[in-house]
């Protein structure tokens, strides 16, 4: 088989595996599984395969195992990474698991449900809802993504602050491996220490160390309560004092605590229609914070208030807005989930997902704003996100249009610089969007040497074909 | 080297690498560390070697891979499978952790620690309490267990049921693999997706796949308010719906959720010193409830009640008492801790540590009982445990200490029906003591067939000489 001449004979051994239906091969229909969210890579494959079921995904598996056919899982294409996008060769499959969308399983009293990889999350969320119960994981592609992906790039999103990331928000997984065996680890338990943790390490593998098919979710009580504040910070420097104030007061029930600079603001009132200032002076910082509950009586607006009083006593906090009402609240949180949208209205963008110590924040953001200055005066530095884990979208825009080709030149400059500069706080060079094949080469550049030989050496033990998801991660 | 005759040029070579006083040849001195806790397993070795640091135990693990050395880590020896105990062979090493004990680092604003694994956990728990923060891990052993033997076994305990087991508690580890190359993973980051989760395949590898020497650990804020409930349930088929109430009163607050029979109060009452009947009259099952705050004026015990007094509406609950101090709340925690010794002083017992989905808690506990009643006559069921995480230590006792030979010759036919039980409920034949040798065979007839072989094919390709604690796990 050439690059050039996609084989018919895989096609028509692919439609015996999973049906005609679930085989496409003409270049309209294959081309938006083809190109990547941020449009950073456009692939070729030799089919698009979209089985129905965990057998017809084993059965694919076996026979690309036996054919050493490289295959790409896909989900909802919502990778930031260009982790689904096939390479340029053409030999590769595409393998869509938007047709294994079956919540196979709720059970409320245990607090757990079953869904399949192809289940949208905003889906997921919903099923925990008709039952009475909250799947936390939140995040702007929610209407989109699906959780097989969200598993395989272990997603982070709004409310890691309490729930943790996906990877702790699972019970079991379902996985075919490279060979197209079964993985049956679909347990729902809190406890099993039966051996060596398979689920952690496919989570999050990006699709290179088998497919997950499906997986136990953990639910929670519903939530009936929220406070949510839009809080003016006097300096960057009292973020971590104004989360630690809001954990003694609000104890465990702070799920965000989201970072935002004015510029953000000022973008979103500009871009977005119907997008408002929260308050009614200037501020350098504002933060994002809801608390909530399981109990609709639970005093939450008591709670952020006083904190926040004995806040602006101690000089972190210049003015806050509370929302009174459900259509408030709405509001805020439009605002910060619109800055991705904002800043693409602006201008381009050359984007960093990184993480550090929650307690190093302030530091981190005075000396990566001056490399920014210094090395890309015409940048706008767009740097907010989920400051209560120590996660930023370090995001640098070009704002008036002109000189874009310059400023996009600069930006294997400013990564260096920002992703050295992370390196010396001991943070991450990716903090939730995962490594796909964008940050390849970052990963080897800065990832512990011993790590990336263990990492290797498991790659080549479960997939020695090298198969799965070729040339992504590693 | 023959098995009878330790080498002498293996206990010059390690005092080279560790210094004198840190390498044990005599019999004597080297006995403890050749017997596990539950006194099944007596082990030989060649010494028992006891380094300083993570650059100690790197050239003690470069040595022993060169020479083909096995190597078998233990920490506080209290593991309930011989899982840190050597084989009979006296041609492995012991790698005693004990004086890898430092605290490297407490940072309270980012709610995390750094602790060496030879670290006592009540040390653990005493250096976040310094620093006005909690560390959840709490068990039995914790005055005698290392925290690097918690990490190895992915131990769980008393708090699970909120703030999950020791893998959902750990940021990031530092780790010395097969060939001695030291694996600095010691991020204290919330989010860092930047390849496959090491950490978590570590923890709970039973020092199968590396050596954990030290782990970055998270810290929540401290405790500052208890409300503890010793309930009496009228039936066992209550617990799951009073475990659902307590959650929907109390939000995230229920930090424990312990279940037990009446046995366990006659059992303790009998052999205890100072432990009483909380209540005035016999009930057939007890749950022990706390839930915790940070802010010292919550208002728990007014929630706890709440939520008892609408159990007993409905019928689940028969009578209830509510600790009104420290004092009587360290009393039902007694009760609670001191089953194991209870047990022991009543006789001999065969010991399951198993789990279930929550939800399947009442009727595994009827069916196995049935089965323990069909089997072992002559038993008497003492079946406890972390009933909000599903988990049961499912005893059975020999009372009367006659006819004990035959009891124990039972214990095959038992364990094979209790865990063929918990395998028709999706469970897990080992809830929080791991494997070690103990369970090494029930682990390879249990398992997924499929998660074994990529087991076997993970410890390969990390330990591709089988160094590190041979016959343990796999």
């Amino acid at each position: 088989l050439s690059a050039s001449t996609p084989s018919t004979f895989t096609a028509a051994a692919l439609r015996e595996l999973v049906g005609a239906d679930g085989v496409l091969v003409g270049a309209e229909e294959m081309a938006p599984f083809l190109l990547d969210h941020r449009h950073l890579y456009r692939g070729r494959a030799q089919a698009v395969v979209r089985p129905r079921d965990v057998e017809a995904v084993s059965r694919v598996l076996r026979y690309c195992h036996e054919h050493r056919i490289g295959v790409v899982p896909q989900g909802g294409n919502t990778s930031y990474c260009g982790g689904a996008t096939p390479d340029e060769s053409g030999r590769q499959i595409v393998l869509a698991l938007a047709r294994l969308d079956r919540i196979r399983n709720v059970d409320a009293d245990n607090f757990s449900l079953v869904a399949e990889a192809g289940c949208i999350l905003a889906r997921v969320q919903e099923a925990a809802a008709e039952a009475d119960r909250f799947f936390p994981l939140s995040l702007g592609a929610e209407g989109t993504c699906q959780i097989g992906g969200n598993l395989a790039t272990n997603a982070g999103g709004l409310n890691v602050v309490r729930y943790g990331m996906t990877r702790e928000l699972v019970l079991g997984v379902e996985a075919v491996l490279a060979d197209g065996s079964i993985y049956d680890g679909l347990k729902s338990l809190r406890k099993d220490n039966t051996g060596y943790d398979l689920k952690s390490l496919l989570i999050g593998s990006e699709g290179t160390l088998g497919i997950i098919t499906a997986a136990s979710l953990k639910l929670w009580p519903q939530v009936r309560a929220h406070a949510t504040a839009f809080i003016a910070l006097t300096d960057v420097a009292h973020v971590v004092a104004l989360l630690e104030l809001l954990r003694a007061h609000g104890g465990d029930r702070i799920s965000s605590f989201e970072l935002l600079p004015r510029v953000a603001v000022e973008l979103t009132v500009r871009h977005i229609p119907g997008v408002t200032d929260p308050l009614d002076a200037a501020h350098p910082w504002y933060v994002l914070c809801e608390l909530t509950a399981a109990r609709a009586d639970e005093p939450l607006a008591d709670l952020m208030q006083g904190a926040l009083e004995k806040a602006m006593e101690r000089g972190w906090v210049a003015d806050a807005a509370l929302a009174a009402n459900e259509r408030q609240r709405a509001a805020f949180w439009r605002l910060r989930e619109s800055v991705p949208e904002a800043q693409r209205m602006a201008g381009p963008s050359l984007k960093h997902d990184i993480a550090v110590p929650v307690a190093s924040l302030p530091g981190f953001i005075v000396e990566a704003a001056a490399l920014v200055a210094q090395l890309l005066p015409d940048g706008v530095l767009v740097c907010y996100g989920h400051a209560g884990d120590g996660s930023l979208h370090f995001n640098v825009n070009r704002i008036d249009g002109t000189g874009v080709t310059a400023f996009q030149e600069r930006e294997p400059v400013l990564r260096r610089a920002i992703h050295d500069l992370v390196t010396r706080f001991h943070g991450s060079i990716s903090a939730e969007h995962g490594i796909g094949q964008l940050k390849r080469e970052e990963l080897a550049r800065y990832a512990s040497p011993v790590g990336l030989v263990a990492m290797r050496a498991i790659k080549q033990a479960l997939d020695p074909r090298g198969i799965l998801n070729p040339g992504k991660v590693l």
